[in-house]
């Protein structure tokens, strides 16, 4: 840990983020992220057609982080990140020059993408060549079964949990950490997805990992954490995805959370990318992961983390009420009101785990 | 389908099982299973430590098949099964010279070992040279994700599922496909497992597919196969198991089943390979699947399939009627009292759905 809100393993990074000619937010999500959580480690955001303007003025993130044209312009930088997530995951291929030239540089090179650096016959001999190193976040070469062993009973284990996808599980989970940090607890981010694994600078991209190793895999990154007091796990799909429900398990069984808190999105009807599928309701849920959890070990929800972006500021009050009524349990917004209610759950439950 | 209790899809394999020098029930548990269901397509097993001997004297199952010390004797072989399962997966050394000879021959060499066949130059080179095929059924390259779409509600889905790994999951599947083909269904077993797709000639290695996946990849095997009637699909791991829960409910919410059969052995108390953890109740796991399935469609158990390997005549009557008493649910051990009560359910169910 190298400050005191820190949640990234390696603050050395000193990063450009190439988001070159795709520079909005849906498709440059990957760089919004880092730039909001990892915004000391970033130099400059490299995009030609937007240079002199200040990354906040580009992607509404980033304060005043230059953007720039080319790598002259960032002599100290020490790694480019492919700052994008594009639809079939492959890089822009105007990028390969720009790419080329950071290794030659003698820059790393980090992505997120399906298809890997590594892989790239040209990158991987310019690589080695320069001495540079391709890191795909994405790849894995997980093949150890959960031994379910060697896990410390004074590591509180809290595990973000879904309605659905993509309703800001990784967020809750940072800044619940960034919250506990503040607060002086010894917590740690563990990212289980390719974006949390770009900003931790750790992790494992859980999804990528072949079905019979990922509560192995989960298991390990729980393990090489515990010199920690609170780990803040990253959660991934959800138990009623039809597509995704075995990764949600396999993080569940694999982090065998004391605590979960449950995320969604107010105002989604239906699953992420499957507009004909209703979502099932809050209450089906929080039954489903509660007896899911507790075939393992003792485990609860302990708070609801609303993403109320589509809500009016009244929109939101009203829901939060609504929410806290029918469960009575803690329910916030983490950017709208602050993770405080759920830290101060996570305190209640490590307190009430303690005295046991 | 190629007779009327063929659960195989390809009855043409010609098979030489080799077991050289492993030939022991439960090394050669591949062999076995083989030989079990598959028994018109096996020509001889291999074994020089055992020649002259019967399968049936070597392996207790098999029958006349004769035990061979090359494959001179079988001239007619068109295929070379890999007949063991051994700890590492590995090829032993002294079964090369047999596997090239094999090839050499141009006959297919079929094999469930996770150390895969065709990424071995040596034999990938011989099998390009003679024009033959390296099959390895764990290999896939599975991409796609579950769709729920273009399932046909005339094509009933039936899933295995257990308490726990290895209680019998494929044989009961195949024992009530074949039932149901002897009652005049038109019944196919969807393999999941290794063993099984050597046994069917198709289907997919679930536990070996990217976790992204599996849903899809299950989904895939129904598509294919639902101008079938009723598909008895191979269940996998327990969603109890701290290893391979996610595997089994990606199959689960893969195949969305109409019905489930519960198996379990009598007698077992701690998870397999865990001993130090102990099972989850008949009772717990029958709710922690029938509310899992739910997530995704109106399912439930139709019966109990009881492994009463361990138990004697008696024991096993007795603890039959016991679970039936708690579960008010048919009961039976498929080896020793027959499918007969699991297939009349299936049946039950399938009718009780036409109704609707």
């Amino acid at each position: 840990m190298n400050s005191a809100d820190s949640i990234s393993a390696d603050s050395d990074r000193r990063m450009v983020i190439l988001t070159d000619g795709h520079s909005n937010p849906l498709t440059a999500k990957t760089a919004c992220s880092v730039l909001r959580y990892c915004q000391s480690e970033v130099i400059a955001v490299l995009d030609t057609t937007a240079t002199g303007q200040t990354a906040e003025q580009l992607l509404g993130v980033g304060g005043t982080i230059p953007v720039i044209a080319d790598l002259d312009s960032a002599p100290n930088a020490k790694t480019l990140l492919i700052g994008i997530a594009p639809p079939g995951g492959k890089i822009p291929e105007h990028w390969r020059p720009i790419i080329m030239s950071a290794i030659a540089r003698g820059m790393n090179v980090l992505s997120g993408l399906h298809e890997f650096l590594a892989q790239d016959s040209e990158f991987a001999t310019a690589a080695v060549t320069a001495g540079t190193e391709l890191i795909d976040v994405r790849h894995n070469d997980e093949h150890e079964v959960a031994n379910r062993s060697g896990l410390r009973s004074d590591c509180l284990r809290i595990l973000t949990i879904g309605q659905d996808c993509c309703v800001g599980k990784m967020v809750v989970s940072i800044e619940l950490t960034r919250d506990l940090i503040a607060r002086r607890h010894r917590a740690k981010f563990v990212a289980t997805g390719q974006t949390g694994i770009l900003i931790a600078g750790d992790g494992c991209p859980i999804d990528c990992v072949v079905s019979d190793f990922i509560s192995g895999a989960v298991e390990k990154q729980i393990l090489a954490n515990q010199e920690h007091d609170i780990l803040c796990i990253e959660g991934q799909g959800s138990l009623a995805h039809p597509r995704y429900s075995a990764v949600t398990l396999g993080l569940l069984h694999g982090s065998i959370p004391h605590g979960m808190v449950l995320c969604y999105e107010a105002g989604r009807k239906t699953v992420h990318g499957m507009p004909d599928i209703d979502l099932a309701s809050l209450a089906v849920l929080k039954a489903a992961y509660e007896s899911a959890a507790n075939l393992m070990m003792p485990s609860q929800i302990i708070g609801i983390a609303m993403n109320s972006r589509l809500l009016s500021a009244a929109a939101a009050e009203e829901e939060r009420n609504r929410v806290r009524d029918e469960f009575q349990l803690p329910v916030c917004d983490v950017f709208r009101h602050g993770p405080a209610e759920l830290s101060e759950a996570v305190l209640k439950l490590k307190q009430r785990i303690q005295r046991r």
